[in-house]
């Protein structure tokens, strides 16, 4: 089973001020797109990088999920802080999977190229933002949805089983 | 109105001993790219990574451009460290740019891949280095420029302003 | 003439465990797809950050070698650290030459979006992560080979040399 953590990081949402659509946006698509896999875990921060990065630090060290999908703040207004909350806990990138989901949002809107998302490995945790928007998060997962178990299988692999993939 | 500062990154224009190209046809680009912009700062400097830094820095922090556009210094060459002295000033990356213009530079040539450009973000300033060449760099600011006035705008968003976008 | 060095990192063929099929389908297709080039140096390392590190440091520094071309160790297991040794000793990054490895590599398999490989300067010399697959490996290289002779010469330019160039 592939354990995932969906993040929604959003000012607004974390105040209550507005409902969180992303999040179960998220959920809703991994439901869809990831078969075999469950959300175990939910929550919703604020646009404050330590707040993320705790969070992010608490779900990978702690808890030991395979996925945490983020979703929200990754744009240009000066509260997005997403990535750089990201960049600050990852250990390994994983630049293809930002680049794809950017290349395949430009199909649909030229604003694609405004996302600032990132994704990268911690310990045996795949880290991924999504985009706030609950079309584009759901279209941006389904854009990698496919590499995801064989890169989730690959993080598992003990030292030892060394295998050459691409 | 989107104020714009204009870089030429260049030894041989610094001394001189060259004429700028590359400087005046980004402007022309601009006027043609761009409605409601407007070039209000120019300058030439030499390839060299503290000069560059230091010109991008007064343009952020004490003119508050909205948009400052490099040309030059982002190939091989030992002395091109446009992308180097970008990456020292900037807060946030905003990878999705470089990316378009060198996805859409491809489709003239494949020395497009040899551009090391870097697009991201100061303060309320976003930093783009466009490439050497006049022609180059037209093109490049022409394959970003549908999306430059929103990315501004949620530049100039205030922190309470919080509004999802992609 | 280019010169060329090929490192295979895998700990298997390190430990003498496995044949080493990557090198030499790299030095196959450094052979077929860059005339003028020769490969004057071949090793295998352990996937270990510092072996790695030491190794391209040696070829850069005391070799003075043209290209330098890993295979191996860029993917998502953990001991997969290539990408991260190469950050560790590049003054440059070359982000266009990953860039266009994976989306060309996206044409043949999906899989290519969980690539990690970077590639950069340092001192004149480039560097290129190549997967570990035979297959990919040459692929990839065929996909940036024919930028290659003009990336080498622009490394070896004297700094009074300057040209614009895109």
């Amino acid at each position: 089973m592939i354990r995932v953590g969906v993040l929604t990081v959003s000012d607004r949402s974390a105040r209550g001020e507005r409902v969180d659509l992303g999040g179960p946006a998220v959920v809703e698509a991994v439901l869809a797109r990831l078969p075999g896999a469950s959300v175990v875990e939910r929550a919703v921060v604020a646009d404050d990088r330590p707040a993320i990065t705790a969070r992010l630090v608490e779900w990978v060290d702690a808890l030991g999920l395979d996925l945490v999908l983020t979703t929200g703040g990754t744009g240009f207004a000066p509260r997005d802080v997403t990535p750089e909350a990201t960049l600050d806990v990852i250990e390994r990138l994983a630049p293809g999977l930002a680049e794809a989901m950017r290349a395949d949002s430009l199909r649909v809107t030229p604003h694609a190229l405004l996302s600032r998302a990132v994704a990268g490995i911690r310990g045996r945790t795949l880290i991924v933002n999504l985009p706030g928007s609950p079309k584009g998060a759901a279209e941006n997962l389904a854009a990698i949805a496919p590499v995801l178990p064989h890169a989730i299988e690959l993080l598992r692999e003990s030292p030892d089983a060394e295998q050459h993939h691409r």
